[in-house]
């Protein structure tokens, strides 16, 4: 527990200037919550964003005095003495706009209505939560950012943090992630949202009203996410053919391992989530594509970053495979941007970027220990 | 045309001697439907048994004289002067037992109860639908199949062939297999189910009493395996990120080319797919596993085994790939078995075993060219 960040509380922040999303619909006002970690050095230039993945939060780090367990998502990656030391960083993790932890998001009451935003909420893109986020800083008074990092969607924010604000972000550490998705992830997305869509108990999106959840689809969502984040091997040592009950029981039950930990993790996952966001998340995933106003030519949509860059992949992440993280470096560097790049021997998949791995936070600690040298100097 | 097997007609046989599933489940009796292509010679030494996978049915090939449309599935496959070239072989392609095309099922009337079986049907194994077809054969004559062959499934019954009756078959052919699922093809088969199993109109099985059909499981159940069934290379090429209407909408729509295809796959597929089919169809595939009785190993599984054999995978085929393929190979060379291995270059991932594809096709020709020289001689 020394090297936790500790007891931590959630902050919030109101915006009152409209946001305008890059559909064209307007928020009028909105609120993120977030929570920071370390502390800012008086020239405001140790900050690092943590931007999270589909089903993350802005609980990164530390734990809360009345919930003990509720340990942060990314809690071995970020703390004093961790490879993001707080002891020299101020960390900031953020619920996305559209979020349900509290951030405004389809759950929220629309002040004009009264109701829930549900499907009227608007649809929200990489691009939009950037822009959100550039507006927390502005609050918190953070002109550039040493770092802005993620892992999967949010390796995208970070990204796009090198786009929309590229002298706002000194570094940035994009992990596990690509430079859009294929039509196979298209295809899951798809697949997710369907289930979710047309489960009875999802009301054209307004079920806040009807007192249900749409929780068979959003268990369908998450089952079908889990198999995508895993790789065939970890599925192979961890589950491999055992049977719950040691034989076959020829009917519709649960009877293999793997089959218990999907539907654990569906319910898990139905218990919580809003199945609004669900569908916003994986619409931000399939929208994410740079290249797409430029010629589908990644090497121009990066023709204006400045940061320098850290890339980081997994070997057995089929999601994003280490040939998608070798698009952003290549397109990186024929710009001439300083890319260090890291393909991680991990047999975890795409939850790789989660784990606690010894060489893979070896390459974060030794990137951000030169990022720390900076601004200390 | 010329090379069709031309108009074909389906044909029934019943059967009314109780088959013993491996459940321990009891079938009093049973119908087959199923097609022949060719003509038995005299000795009966030249039938082919085709197994069918998942969705497949007993139409093979031709076509039948009121639908002409309607051509069989394996057409590029199996007619005169075809790699199955039904003016040397007698070809034979049933409806498993338990599927939706004619053969006895959840969807038949239940003579004891006068109902549709729905989930009252036995849970049917490889095993099982071997024996079924080892009593077709029975009635047709056939002592010994000159080749049992199939893709995916159907390349596990052709496979559970030379372990049932190694001496009633001379030459299996094992397309696009694997000698078990792995813990990831399982959890997909498992999302599938859950699908359909918790679409309200399943109704626990009996659906057809209530007059509805639980479409959307179904459909979500279809497109996940529609996905599985490609390669992220081959859906790339075949839609990339195209956009339908060549803008994004921002909303829940269609808006992806790959989002078009794959409703259109699942609202087709459950249009006239019995959803109790597909549950027994996935089952079968996770319980295969003949090594499971063997101490999970392959070798001892084929220790009776008698026939030669011919092994085909694809490159891109994800869900059962060519390591997955050499696995069953290698276990057959263990056993001094002649075994020919084809691993074959295309794109198109599992559904490679269904497609035109010239190489994967002459090695199909010349193996079966050789078959039919040994009963002519």
């Amino acid at each position: 527990m020394s090297n936790s960040a500790g007891i931590v509380s959630a902050q919030r922040a109101t915006f009152d200037t409209p946001l305008v999303f890059r559909s064209g619909a307007v928020l009028p006002s909105y609120e993120l919550v977030y929570e920071t970690y370390g502390t800012l050095n008086d020239a405001k230039s140790n900050a690092i964003l943590i931007c999270h993945a589909l089903s993350g939060n802005h609980h990164v780090a530390g734990r809360y005095a009345n919930d003990p367990e509720n340990v942060g998502w990314w809690d071995n990656m970020v703390g004093p003495g961790k490879p993001v030391d707080t002891g020299k960083f101020f960390v900031i993790g953020l619920n996305n706009l559209g979020g349900c932890h509290g951030s405004t998001g389809p759950s929220s009451l629309n002040p004009e209505t009264g109701q829930p935003y549900g499907t009227g909420f608007p649809v929200v893109t990489v691009e939009d939560w950037v822009e959100s986020q550039a507006r927390l800083a502005d609050r918190l008074g953070i002109k550039q950012f040493a770092a802005v990092m993620g892992g999967s969607l949010g390796g995208m924010q970070a990204l796009q943090w090198s786009l929309s604000f590229p002298e706002r972000v000194r570094h940035v550490l994009v992990i596990a992630a690509a430079p859009h998705l294929t039509a196979e992830n298209i295809a899951f997305n798809d697949v997710a949202r369907n289930a979710i869509l047309t489960d009875p108990d999802f009301h054209g999106g307004n079920f806040y009203q009807h007192g249900v959840v749409p929780t068979r689809g959003l268990r369908l969502a998450r089952m079908l996410g889990h198999i995508t984040y895993l790789s065939d091997d970890a599925m192979a040592d961890k589950f491999g053919r055992s049977l719950r009950s040691g034989k076959l029981g020829y009917n519709y039950g649960i009877e293999f391992e793997i089959e218990s930990y999907l539907r654990y993790q569906g319910d898990k996952f139905a218990a919580y989530f809003d199945a609004n966001t669900y569908l916003l998340m994986t619409k931000a995933l399939d929208y994410f594509d740079p290249a797409r106003a430029c010629d589908d030519n990644l090497d121009k949509a990066f023709a204006d970053a400045r940061a320098d860059f850290l890339v980081v992949s997994f070997t057995t992440d089929w999601r994003f495979a280490p040939e998608r993280s070798r698009e952003i470096v290549s397109a990186l560097l024929h710009n001439r941007r300083n890319v260090s790049y890291a393909e991680i021997s991990s047999a975890h998949g795409h939850d790789s970027f989660l784990m606690q791995h010894e060489h893979y936070h070896n390459v974060m600690r030794v990137y951000l220990e030169r990022i720390a040298t900076e601004f200390s100097a």
